[in-house]
């Protein structure tokens, strides 16, 4: 209908993605068993729309590279601006805050939703992401912490990661916040530098010491050429802001043991330093304490935790850009944000979540579950083959669907040929086949059943004469008419092809 | 920690909201259902992101009055526009045509998703709202039309609305504009003016033929006063658009007369006459002419629509917003789409799909499933008596749900009135209480489970001093530490209460 020459382009902005049915299926398998523990631990759901008005998400952007250009913007027709959520926390908080009085408190609560970031899309970096978060709002207890780490271990676990392959690693923020008023950067003056070394220390995993090492002095220069610049601290502030990432010992017990050391007498980090030793007592009477440790090297990108941060690492083996092989790392994380609600009510609103980046999490799966990539059948077809006698056909289909088996009806125009090309390409069990031969048989009417199966296998087969002609009998049958069902029920048995309405 | 004064108002922008657990179980549910139905006809999932090209969506928008702001729209960094989809159908559109070789033709699709409209919101009518999709790509046969109207028969079925309280009604564009071409609206020309009447045929439900009439004409003032201007057609041209809609005659083979009466020698008429007569037959063979059937008022306000288009009503009852019993009305619809997919490939691509209001078919099951509004139960709460015991606690709540059963810790820092207030809100059908007394006891060990659903039974029992003690005493069991599992179980089995895990 249109000219060619003046076709529009059919394509997505860069950093989103179309996603497939085996992502969607895998995907909803994994969210189903993360609710089950979630609830299981007492927590309900609660959704917020995508959109919120820009002031009440606050800017707390891991990437402050472009300040105002983190999150979609727009505005509404009575000017106010409005954003498009660019975590779940955010939006709860604003949640909370409007429907204090109806909640219970403490409030646990989960959701699952889509994120978006108006951020240069690269390799595993997208615009539009899923989350799952967890939150605890109105306790300052530390238990309400170690039950989040311990409730993401159980998750772990429930999606099928054996223990020893993933850990809980906690830490706290005002341990750091100790360490950096030892250094002379205490003060509301310094918050802006604070940031700075808070996101140079989050880059640890993929930058090594070195590389943390330069952004906290100088800057430092990437692969690709671009400089970022480094927080200016003296090499003696460098060093004691290191000591603090590499204070973890054999046992989370040692580990607050130095830390305890680095922080010296700052009461901030003295406070951060009791925290820890009440989450590690909590979870080592719980018997947790293999698989959820006190780590100094996490400290979480965003600004606004106050407490306690903690991360899942994956111990899986996976390959980065370049080939190499490397720890997969995290698949989420999260902390206590004490100020988030407060901005709205006033008064102070303890707060701790947890965030699982869902695709990440998701693709972590595919590497552990190997085995459940096998084959997945798609639907019997049934083919036409005279096309005045298509409502026949279709009776065909409505029959396999009644006996639970999941058919469809070929739509298209194209003849016997096409036909076969596209059961294969729905990776069709079987396809029923009914001409006037078939229609008008002697015998009484009749249809074919062809096992595509059996047909692929045949096509493969090597020699044996007798056994290429049995499996050719099998992969083929003309039964009557009135034992198509039985007939396609008998194939898909053969292969385990389950029927869905079963 | 902020000046009461200065702090941030926690408020959504109008038109968007926040969801509750129990609508957010019962759609879940709802999803399920829907989903098995269309994977059982052979759809497969894909899904497309929240964002799209500007250009790629086009503008098909059922409301113009608006025209640039019916939808959220921002620019990218290069300065192209992007906005959030307004439907599932232009995405989608795109999609295929994104990647036409790599699909199986005909491609049957499904997909659930938030779409988002920039739009004064009102009641009922919100910003962002889901939509659950099915289409067929691929495909200009009827049988594809009549499929997709069936399997909406099926899942009204599969959701638990009984036959008889639901009904497809099937119609056809061609024949309007063959209607259209007989009063001399004809061409592109009268484009604009064609689209007017097809809105106002769209609220023949909502304002009856003589509000229907006035839109035809000169043009209706509403109840508020605003003023929509008509489509300014002739007496007799009104008569006849006005005996189009009422063509309906007592089955699909006496309306399809009626209309063809109507489109007396339009080509294109004859040729929507010819596509009805093929979705009644096929329809008749398979059985569902009792539930799908050719019903002339039917148009859908969409301009998109090429051919037959359809929409699935409830019979049940309602009430409106003056409190007057009504129709349920629509809860989903779609149609023919041909030029959608041309837009992008500059060759025809035949299309037909179908979109259910999720949120407006979640409320008629909410009427239809009254049943199913029973009390849901919360956690099993374990209360804190004595805050330095809180690891005991944990273990307590720990051994609850390795038994599969759904508990929580108290993490707030009330006393003991505030936490059975907790509890109460919670929903908790028990609490565990243990005090010095009860951790000290010389009997050994003990625990308090407190049944709070007997209880509340106990609160509102009248006489009776015998049934009173008795209850009271089945309603505050003190047991052996080792007996607290099994004491919560027993007084989850007596009110019937699922343990999740189980």
């Amino acid at each position: 209908m249109s000219d060619k020459s003046n076709k529009l382009k059919a394509r997505l902005p860069r950093g989103l993605v179309d996603r497939t049915p085996a992502d969607i299926a895998a995907t909803r398998a994994m969210l189903e068993k993360i609710r089950k523990v979630y609830e299981h631990y007492g927590f309900d759901p609660v959704e917020t729309p995508a959109i919120e008005y820009t002031d009440a998400l606050g800017k707390f952007l891991p990437d402050q590279d472009r300040p105002n250009e983190g999150v979609f913007s727009f505005q509404d027709d009575d000017e106010q601006w409005m954003s498009l959520r660019y975590d779940l926390t955010a939006p709860l908080a604003r949640y909370v805050a409007e429907n204090f009085d109806a909640l219970p408190k403490p409030y646990r609560s989960y959701r699952e939703g889509y994120v978006f970031r108006n951020e240069k899309p690269g390799p595993g970096r997208f615009r539009q992401f899923m989350q799952f978060d967890a939150d605890t709002v109105g306790s300052a207890s530390m238990a309400a912490d170690a039950e989040i780490c311990m409730m993401a271990a159980d998750t772990m676990e429930a999606l099928g990661i054996p223990r020893g392959s993933y850990i809980v690693k906690v830490n706290n923020r005002k341990v750091l916040d100790g360490v950096l008023e030892s250094i002379g950067l205490g003060g509301a003056e310094h918050a802006g530098k604070r940031l700075t070394v808070l996101r140079a220390i989050d880059k640890l995993d993929r930058l090594g010491p070195d590389g943390v090492k330069l952004l906290l002095g100088e800057g430092r220069k990437d692969e690709s050429g671009d400089f970022t610049k480094g927080a200016g601290l003296t090499h003696e502030a460098i060093d004691t802001v290191l000591a603090f990432t590499a204070a973890k010992g054999e046992t989370s017990h040692a580990t607050v043991a130095n830390l305890a050391n680095v922080v010296a007498t700052s009461k901030q980090g003295l406070e951060g330093i009791d925290e820890l030793r009440q989450i590690a007592a909590l979870v080592a009477t719980a018997g947790y304490d293999d698989r959820v440790i006190v780590d100094s090297s996490v400290v979480r990108g965003l600004e606004y935790y106050t407490g306690p941060v903690y991360e899942v690492e994956l111990l899986i083996e996976t390959r980065d850009e370049k080939n190499r092989p490397v720890r997969f790392g995290s698949v989420g994380g999260g902390g206590r944000y004490d100020g988030l609600v407060s901005r709205f009510r006033g008064e102070p609103v303890p707060a701790t979540g947890f965030s699982i980046g869902v695709s990440r999490l998701a693709a972590a799966l595919a590497l552990v579950n190997k085995a459940d990539t096998q084959p997945n059948f798609g639907p019997v077809v049934v083919t036409v083959f005279d096309s005045d006698r298509i409502a026949d056909y279709q009776q065909m289909v409505a029959e396999l669907r009644q006996a639970g088996i999941r058919a469809e009806l070929y739509l298209g125009s194209g003849k016997f040929g096409p036909q076969m090309k596209y059961a294969d390409k729905r990776n069709a069990p079987c396809v029923v086949i009914q001409g006037s031969d078939e229609k008008n048989d002697a015998a009484g009417e009749q249809v074919v059943v062809k096992d595509l199966i059996l047909g692929a296998e045949l096509s493969k087969l090597e020699k044996g004469r007798d056994e290429y002609l049995q499996k050719q009998a099998d992969a083929q049958r003309k039964v009557r008419r009135d034992q198509m069902v039985k007939t396609v029920q008998e194939i898909l048995a053969r292969h385990g092809v389950k029927t869905m309405m079963a």
